[in-house]
């Protein structure tokens, strides 16, 4: 057994804001737009009223009191104490899909934050009710005490320590609203009721200052406690909202979609409140859902904290009388990440396809651009809140090789890809139609990028953007080495270009575009058949990179198979069809991979994306194995299968736990270097599939 | 000499914001209603480019590069480097009354921040042309080397490193501005010009990533970078601006008032650039008044430090269509509290008058009530943009004696004392007038205070506030010992309220309220009776409580008289005349306090406010001083003439310069204990009457 100890980010959805705790023994909190945990306190736990100590999550450091900074007198004040943080082993804290729940006392304490999500239909098209429901940024738990045996009360806390701020009480504004806020920007609440006091101080455990309404609002620390009599059984509903009036981002001013249906903080706890039992029930059907999928519990538990950060990350905003989609790169914050929204994509199209055809539609409209070879698309859109200039992201630097160069043909590839899944998905016809023109350029843009000459074409790309000037390309896979860095002649992006090409001859028979449609075709399988050449015989293994005798070998090797297989193109995915030389190679060249010493970890046991890096990431693992498990199953031996525990464990484990869901891991380590705080994770959702 | 270090806040007027550096090896920089300096690294200094090396002036920790998060790759990232940190003897820093410049390499480096104020009319009558220059929340600046002897290009530089946040081009939405910003929160900003160029990557100096502007919009280091050709001598102009839109206060909802009058922070910036000479000149023409006031040089600093933190505490409001004046109250960021409003009133007076009377209208209207005894009011009106509700303050709490407990008695008086003063110098008949049913309701409470029985009274506060429950009424000094914290029968609040009647006579007889003038007088005379029988003819000392066998011996004695000293009611202060006693009383008290090891401390020479208490407040030290010295100079003896150089020293060093103007502070070591960041030290503004 280890002692978990891991962050998770509880969210609403398209706010940007997250509650979260979890680490042991840290602070955590409101945040918004953060890029990591906030710092706050936070108070929660029970006491028999007879017995004066309290026991407390550790969701909190050690707290200061601000009392001497105004008595000048250090002798007098103390930092609030009289509570026992409990250890991992006094309580038993089970991560589901939607909800995140801690137990202790035997199970007589709870407490609970609730994460539902659901299918949102398009804003566009959803009435004010609904709009309510789906937005608003709050944050649904209850805490609970079961004092059926008991023969004295006992008492619960939520409270939040601010320590160099104050909250405010919402009952100087609220008539039904017992709960602090933080300005109008985040707070918390309960309904009023019996046995339900709010208590604000320098120590909130044991406040010594009452106003006229018992509470201290210069100091920093706030709480609700609640008084369970002897004999009954109580469960009280928390709501945690987040709002941010006005002009949020720049570059492109945009709104928080949700303020066109709340009109304050008050407004959102409140509702929160009144819809309380409607969230429990959202969330206990995905609770369910997840429970009964069949995973083994280290994939449900991967899929869950994915899932709460990928909602972290999420951020519907309002611009030009119209709804904008964004989801912001986890501690980076960059603004839809192209090769992000690639892998959100199987998510957003069971919950939200809308969202991808919104950030389709901006990615033509603004942040697409022409290079010597053609049409292609920028890395991302902003950072930060700060919409880059047309055309530009705020990542791509020019004339250099590795991390921060452009990535334009992996950019150029996100559109088509997400484009025709998008579309063949939902039959979304019209949407299609609309952009026949664009799809038709992103073919010849690749062609060109094969090379310009038509007669010197053989399907892989080999020419890097003069967006580079003297550097060169790279992929999404941008800070592992160069096996995958490098996106000229390169394996993992020439396999994606074979499912773009079978993507594109779908969506041009589709849309009347027969020459088009042929030319996929062909281009397809003259790809498939050059990548067949690269294969070595001797090894048993596909290069990396298709230069310098580059001899890494990579699992995404395979990830391009994923979008035929998503959509159901059996003629592309038939092991024995028209790719059949290509996939008895990538048959052969995944089994290897996946030993121990080459793309598993020879100590942790854990997949690595290249046999010649350290570095591997989440997302992409989940990727390879849903395609493995679906297309190479006779590849997944024992070790690779076993390896669920490892990568879940690295989540469970401060390594990572420190930033919630984190990708870029050590496969040695378990350490996260890199992608904290992250949404991509939610790959993973495709294993519900398998 | 002692080597400087210390914050200074540079700050526009009424933004509640301050750019905060000083502090030797410390960051600091961009601050928004902030209890203490911000954490940026500022990079500020010059190179000759030929030699790589950047002279820093030590406004920065040392930075850490977040290039790894990205590449995951701790080998390549470096923190920047290549710069070295100037020494305090390397520089020469100058903070004058509106400006504060530093100097290195024989004077041909410069930089300067300056924070112009002057008169500011009523903003209900100001033209938008005024209101911009006077309301426009932002730092002026400049940076210039003297390159006229030098045989090579020299680059200055000015930037900002926001760690965990980035900063966005401003050159991306302004085709007038070079420079950064943070949202729409805050920003710097030049003009274009030959030379200037901006930078932005993870490490500012040496920059290793370039987009197609040359910048990295992911990394969070900024700058602007300008040469100075050989030969030449170049002063660029820098604008660091503040913007915070919507509504920013809750309880009492209220927006910034220059958002009446601009419209985003680029706007701002433009502005303050546009405008830059006209600030220049009125910082000149600032610091010119207090270099020529025939001050010593540690009087001088205190004041200019003292404006520093006022203005950065000073917020102007507006709500309902109305201006609402609010000056926070430094690190506890309390709402217009009471008796600081009373301390600041003489500054007040001298540059805006009218938000006296703003903010005496607002405590009649929201935060006024009525006790067993009569009419009061609260302590403040709220604390970190929060309003309290009405008639209740954030600070007062019930049943206690000591700190957080009601000043019925003292704000009582400060409503009197600020009023009749506002009126008195103004002139400002009409609202004299309108107010007359409060003055006469205030001289009745005060009545009622002494005694609700007419022939029990003798002039002297003797009941405590039923809001106190069984608590007991402080003052202002309630952070000190007993000696000047309790309120009933308290030597200073006695003295208080004989300024207090004093000047109510006035005000009755400019209304024509003959019998209310005639009892005041009478109220008057019979309370300087009274206290002339608590005097000790035995020691020569009054007690500082006329309870409990007091012996505290305190300097508040005779704060009470700078208001007939400011108004210049000669009857009042003539030490001949009407309170001829009390005044041959006091002057003995006062010289025999001012002795080492009474209420000079015997270690350090600075002056106590209380002879039993270590903890001495800045902001009475000169308002004392200011009264000895006009009153009682005979009491003036060379120890505590020499007490300015001890009580500047304490804010030129660490101990209160960590926080800027500090207010509490050791008389032994001179180390703050509370009240930081802290505006009420305008008292010292009086001396410029002397």
């Amino acid at each position: 057994m280890i002692e978990e100890s891991f962050y998770t980010q509880h969210s609403p959805f398209g706010a940007f804001a997250s509650f979260t705790v979890g680490l042991v023994d840290s602070p955590g909190g409101f945040g918004h737009a953060l890029r990591g945990a906030a710092r706050q306190n936070i108070y929660v736990g029970f006491r028999a009223v007879a017995n004066e100590e309290w026991q407390l999550l550790p969701f909190l450091s050690p707290p200061t009191s601000q009392e001497t900074a105004f008595t000048g007198d250090t002798t007098t004040a103390q930092p609030p104490r009289g509570f026992r943080a409990l250890r991992p082993t006094d309580y038993d804290r089970k991560l589901h899909w939607a909800s995140d729940t801690w137990r202790a006392d035997d199970a007589r304490f709870g407490f609970s934050l609730l994460s539902p999500f659901g299918e949102v239909p398009d804003v566009e098209k959803l009435s004010r009710k609904a709009a309510r429901f789906h937005f608003a940024p709050q944050v649904s738990g209850w805490i609970e005490y079961d004092n059926r045996k008991g023969a004295q009360p006992v008492e619960l806390i939520f409270g939040v320590g601010n320590g160099n701020d104050t909250l405010r009480p919402l009952t100087d504004t609220s008539d039904s609203l017992l709960g602090f806020a933080s300005g109008g920007a985040f707070g918390y609440a309960t309904l009023p009721a019996r046995g339900v006091t709010m208590r604000q101080g320098f120590d909130v455990l044991a406040p010594k200052y009452a106003d006229y309404r018992g509470l201290l609002v210069i100091a920093g620390e706030s709480a609700l406690v609640f008084t369970v009599p002897a004999g009954q059984r109580k469960r009280f509903p928390l709501s945690l909202g987040f709002y941010s009036a006005g002009v949020i981002t720049t570059g492109l001013p945009t709104t928080y979609a949700y303020t066109r249906y709340f009109k304050s903080l008050e407004d959102v706890l409140s509702y929160g409140l009144a819809d309380h039992g409607q969230y429990v029930k959202l969330a206990a059907e995905r609770d369910k859902e997840l429970a009964n999928s069949g995973l083994d519990v280290d994939q449900q538990f991967l899929i869950a904290q994915s899932t709460h950060s990928y909602l972290g990350a999420s951020q519907l905003l309002w611009s030009n009388g119209a709804p904008l989609w964004v989801v912001n790169e986890g501690e980076y914050r960059m603004i839809n990440t192209f090769d992000l929204t690639v892998d959100h994509l199987f998510f957003e199209l069971a919950w939200h396809p809308w969202t991808i055809r919104n950030a389709l539609d901006l990615f033509v409209e603004r942040y697409s651009y022409r290079d010597q070879l053609g049409l292609s698309f920028t890395h991302d859109m902003g950072v930060n809140n700060f919409f880059t200039p047309v055309g530009h992201s705020s990542y791509e630097c020019d004339e250099i090789d590795g991390c921060f160069s452009h990535m334009t043909m992996e950019q150029l590839l996100n559109w088509v890809l997400c484009a025709v899944t998008y579309a063949e998905h939902t039959g979304d016809r019209k949407w299609l139609v609309a952009r026949k023109k664009i799809l038709l350029a992103c073919a010849e843009s690749l062609h060109r990028r094969d090379d310009p000459k038509p007669g010197l074409r053989d399907g892989i790309l080999k020419h890097d953007s003069s967006r580079c000037g003297k550097g060169s390309e790279i992929t999404t896979y941008d800070s592992l080495d160069v096996s995958l860095g490098q996106a000229r002649n390169n394996l993992y992006l020439a396999v994606k270009t074979l499912a773009g090409w079978v993507l594109l001859e779908k969506a041009f028979l589709k849309l009347g575009a027969k020459a088009a449609a042929q030319d996929a075709h062909a281009t397809a399988d003259l790809l498939a058949k050059t990548l067949s050449t690269k294969f070595e015989a001797n090894t048993g293994f596909f290069p990396a990179v298709f230069e310098k005798d580059n001899r890494s070998r990579i699992l995404p090797a395979v990830e391009g198979f994923v979008y035929p297989l998503f959509l159901g193109y059996t003629d592309a995915i038939d092991r024995s069809g028209r790719f059949s030389v290509l996939f008895g190679q990538l048959q052969q060249h995944i089994t290897q991979a996946l030993q121990p010493g080459i793309c598993l970890d020879s100590g942790s046991g854990g997949w690595k994306m290249s046999s010649t890096s350290t570095n591997t990431w989440f997302s992409k693992i989940a990727l390879a194995q849903h395609v493995i498990r679906r297309l190479f199953p006779e590849a997944m031996n024992e070790a690779a299968r076993s390896a669920d525990r490892v990568h879940a464990n690295w989540q469970r484990l401060p390594g990572c736990g420190v930033d919630a869901m984190c990708d870029q891991i050590r496969s040695d380590s378990g350490i996260t270097c890199g992608s904290r705080y992250y949404p991509r994770g939610v790959t993973s959702f495709l294993w519900l599939s398998e």
